[in-house]
């Protein structure tokens, strides 16, 4: 196959970089920038991109942001900083519930464990990965070789930078880059609104349009304990975009599956969507029933279960498209474009291997979800994390399983030493309901599931193992983590000798899941390859979590032969309000019926436009032609949720706060007056 | 086989009926008189059982209920009667929200579709049954022959006597009674209070004890347009029951699963039950997504919900009794000493095999639950009973389907033609939904599937059903059933086109699981013929939807090393609701506020008893040594729901409303003067 790849890596820079429509996250080292000039007449200098790249942001709890002042002020939206201000809430200071704002910097509250990371370089590093692999090595060894030679750049990286460094799989293993970040660690809360208007709608509206929320919050980086001093940061558009406008996307999409040969879309239609809904159903209910037990239950597990039916909704969207035989036919019959195009080329023929070994691994995968071990618990994944941590420490850094090699060990220990609270109690009900979920699916002779039980019902010894654990004290977690090996194995917490039973399979459905994606990354690699020689467009890699843009004009849609406009109004919210009377999630909060009066009801409130953006783009920077923000994404219409598989242009939007509302609130509704003043500057 | 069964008969015959403590759901032709005796000195009467069978009635919406006063007043749960009370209301007529009074009969509003059933006479008809099938038979002949001696047996009872005639399989197919019923379908609502009372507490609250619900309502049956002339009729306790007073259930449990090997077990522990929670999750969710959209969405969806809310508590539980490996193997010692007990009897050894069988029907309905069709609407329900109704009226009575087989048309047509309300919004959200799990069932490239989704995807599929669809108008469906098959066959109503696409593959299921029902029903005869031979004692039969009698004392359990007492009082209804301030479903009605100051708050208002019941106990009359009316089963605490499986005395406890605070409530909440002068008159 080596012969042919070559080959294709020479025709892959002889092809056109055109895309259809307005698809596309594109990698900030490989933007279109024929198709902008082409499509916009939008040339984009390589400082308007460094710039943005720049003044962009990752949040670890799985979203995007940007700096927004010199002074270190980041913009996100209120579900993605929401991990923190649930974090940060009591009930006596339910942030959440009444919102929060620092009118001085002594006000501004310290995330017990956020990190943002700001990419500042990207370099190719496909040849160094590629050559570590070769293609007599079983797939086991290959797992260990690609990790060796990951974890050598990321730390020599690291050694030589001093920047958090990562190498990330494109092209689902066509090419590796090594992307640099700088790493900000102490986050402190500047401000945030009532969930009631950066929710507006709830589940309900969620993944809807028209939209009406103020899905949005204020953080601040410090360093050295004072408010870090920020070279990059977007400046703020007078007016916000007119109708018509190209804006641009500047954000970290979590993941898309555009590139899955059919018999992978089929997996992901007959098995893995239906699964992980399944599971999403389970926790929801299991969320709401500890909620109704009080208000303090609800408090706590509202984080939670916001998350979790943000991503069923998420995923019924994605399951829809997958479930329409339209979407699917138009899928295969790109599918068969292509293969009659491999078929035909002697050269690209040994490529078409790739998908007979993807077909092999949906099977194992199927195989594999049949019998698995789901334990859901705060307090049992630290166990884990340490049982395994303590195994990792004895090897090389670059024989250890990824998260615990030394590039990434700082992270690592923010997180298992974070101070944050863990609610026993509802660690306690997923607990039970795991050990449940594990029984049925094992079944309850199984040995592994008696061990578990220990000759008790689940609920029951779920309780026995949350009472008898010390694990929520960080300081007893840092003790046993500095006593190694041995003190996990002496260890009588009966968290820590639950995760030793579970470890040796966890550790085996792992590997062989590795395995499988490591057959799956030289097969995409290929397939890949394929693509890049035939089709010659299309050359954005799926989402990977890592910086894209992505780009579109501000245009509204047909929806049931009703036109959906492209932006509402602050009005219209008290409108929505008035049409929802009586309903969960419809009251708007005091604050802003307070306000009302002097709020400009014309003002845009959400918008929408075609730019192509995924879970992850939540907290993205909007910007125009000039660079200045002019919104900031928060959700995408349902019909965008198929996007996972397959981008359209007509219906599919993606939903954000116009940068003017913004700062209309935050002036009107909660007289941030100095915060807005620090804005842009 | 036979043999040994003719001598198993002879030694039942001579086994003592000892039960163990208060566990039984026991026959009205099959009282405990020993037990009865023994445990509480009482021995009822012949005329004390024939009253209190005459004075129970069942409803067909799956409840139990009684007859409390001569003027056809019928007394059951509020939760019995909601099927009703929401087709009765309208978002002007609130009935589920705002409760009712008929304060005049012209008032008293006709249920669109219920039907009483007042048992008056059993019949034992094994011999007869029994002899229709015999040992040559493959299953489909044995379920060909039992159906139609069963028809012929129902058919000549009903000629002869013109009762409702139903044959009831026992002890899983040892025996057949006849079962013969006056049918009471001109039922009016007289009363019902507020959801708010009757289910005070919700979901959370519901099967945990405490409990303070006013969970009841009543009805009158009506003949010739007037209020039916009722001989049996339970007369009202003066003061209800005092603690450790023992009480007496009548009613319907709906099913019990007592007597399962332990495969069977098994399969409900592995396969069936978190088979049967994953549907009601599902169901769950969608209803409440339908609902958030709307108030009007919230009314309609409320019943549904509130049925899959409560049967996903209950399976809950059940669940939870059959992972607890000390129940399982409880259950499995009892039955290796079963197994021993007949190894070492040469004419019981030949009985052994009916376990070997089990087994052998569960892999196979294991199987089978892996591709199902479920299609889960109304109107499609009564498209297929259409389409099957034409076939099967081609064939004699006893061959058809049972459900359309003479006997039981009255009913069944009841139904068919029922002017209730049907919501064809929610209607096509379930349709959607349950063609989705079909396609995730079944595979999205399964000929039937594409058969069904006819080239759209399942939302929009179904909104094109339903849209196209007459089958709302009731005189639309009677005018398709006149016309026979061939009417069908030519209908162009997509719905009835959709039935018969899928009618062939659902019969082919259905005949499949009738084919293992009828193994099981032979396999179960020698279990329970095994059962009486050797252990001589738990002679009652697992529940079947048909009238049992259960009994116990008044009294309270330890849990969590606190004491809960027997009973709970109308004054802390009001202190129940200060605890939960600010939650949902905690709320009391304006009635019962505007009331507070004249009730007398040390009336009891729910109790617990030991009795024995399951769901379709629901709405059953608890009455004393005397047979007047003490209670009203509403709930079985949480540690009652294994109950399915295993009864246990320990904690496992039904919860009733007491009669004492019905009366008050009617009095001095309701002002129902007229009505508390009816009662037990």
């Amino acid at each position: 196959m080596k012969r042919a790849l070559l080959v294709l890596s020479a025709m892959l820079l002889l092809a056109p970089m055109l895309a259809v429509a307005d698809e596309g996250m594109w990698l900030f080292n490989g933007l279109p920038r024929e198709l902008l000039k082409q499509r916009y007449g939008f040339e984009p200098s390589d400082e308007w991109a460094s710039h943005l790249m720049k003044s962009s942001v990752r949040f670890n709890v799985g979203g995007s942001g940007s700096f927004i002042s010199s002074t270190g002020l980041v913009l996100t939206n209120h579900h993605v900083g929401s991990d923190t201000l649930a974090k940060l809430s009591t009930p006596e200071r339910n942030i959440m519930e009444a919102g929060y704002l620092a009118r001085t910097p002594a006000e501004e509250l310290k995330a017990p464990d956020m990190e943002l990371n700001q990419l500042v370089q990207i370099q190719d590093v496909t040849d160094q990965v590629k050559a570590a692999v070769t293609s007599e090595m079983t797939p086991e060894q290959a797992v260990a070789a690609r990790r060796a030679v990951i974890a050598k750049i990321e730390k020599s990286a690291l050694d030589t930078t001093g920047l958090k460094s990562t190498v990330t799989t494109l092209y689902g293993g066509g090419r590796y880059h090594l992307y640099q970040y700088r790493k900000y660690t102490d986050v402190r809360l500047v401000w945030a609104p009532e969930t009631a208007i950066a929710f507006f709608g709830g589940d309900a509206d969620n993944f809807e349009y028209p939209r009406f929320c103020l899905d949005a919050c204020i953080f601040r980086v410090y360093e050295n304990d004072k408010p870090a001093n920020i070279e990059h940061f977007l400046r703020w558009s007078a007016s916000g975009p007119a109708e018509k406008d190209v804006v641009f996307v500047s954000g970290h999409p979590g993941r898309t599956s555009r590139i899955l040969t059919m018999d992978a879309l089929k997996y992901q239609r007959d098995v893995a969507q239906p699964a992980g809904l399944t599971n999403l159903r389970r926790m929801e209910i299991v969320l709401q029933q500890y909620g109704l037990r009080g208000k303090e239950n609800a408090r706590r597990a509202r984080e939670d279960l916001f998350g979790v039916q943000n991503s069923r909704k998420a995923r019924l969207g994605m399951l829809a498209g997958l479930q329409d035989p339209q979407v699917m036919a138009e899928k295969q019959a790109a599918e068969t474009e292509l293969l009659k195009a491999i078929a035909a080329n002697p050269e690209l023929q040994p490529l078409a291997q790739a998908w007979k070994s993807i077909a092999a691994t949906t099977t194992k995968r199927t195989e594999l979800l049949k019998k698995g071990v789901s334990v859901n618990s705060q307090l049992y994944g630290i166990a884990l994390q340490l049982v395994q941590m303590a195994e990792e420490d004895r090897k090389p850094s670059e024989e250890r399983l990824p998260e615990f090699a030394d590039a990434g060990r700082e992270s690592l220990l923010q997180q298992l030493y974070s101070e944050a609270p863990i609610y026993a109690d509802l660690d306690q009900v997923l607990l039970a309901d795991s050990i449940s979920k594990t029984l049925e699916q094992r079944g309850g002779d199984d040995e592994l599931c008696l061990q578990i039980l220990n000759n008790k019902g689940p609920a029951e010894r779920a309780a026995e193992l949350i009472r008898g654990t010390k694990l929520a004290d960080v300081a007893f977690r840092k003790e046993l983590a500095a006593g190694g090996l041995q003190a996990i194995e002496k260890s009588d917490d009966p968290l820590i000798q639950l995760a030793r039973i579970i470890n040796p399979e966890s550790r085996r459905i792992r590997a062989i899941t590795e395995e499988l994606d490591e057959q799956d990354r030289q097969a995409y690699a290929s397939v890949a390859e394929a693509r890049f020689a035939v089709l010659g467009t299309s050359v954005y890699p799926d989402a990977t979590f890592t910086l894209r843009l992505a780009f579109g004009p501000v245009v509204g849609y047909e929806q049931d032969g009703a036109q959906i406009p492209a932006w509402t109004t602050l009005g219209g919210a008290f409108e929505h309000e008035k049409q929802h009377v009586g309903q969960t999630d419809y009251t708007l909060p005091k604050s802003w019926k307070a306000a009302q009066s002097r709020l400009n009801g014309s003002t845009p409130f959400n918008f929408v436009s075609t730019a192509d953006i995924i879970g992850g783009n939540s907290g993205s920077p909007v910007v125009n032609r000039n660079g200045e923000l002019v919104g900031l994404i928060f959700d995408g219409n349902i019909q965008s949720l198929s996007g996972n598989y397959v981008y359209t242009e007509k219906q599919s939007r993606s939903v954000s706060v116009h940068s003017s509302a913004l700062r209309e609130a935050l002036q009107v509704v909660y007289g941030a007056d100095q915060l807005v003043r620090e804005l842009g500057k």
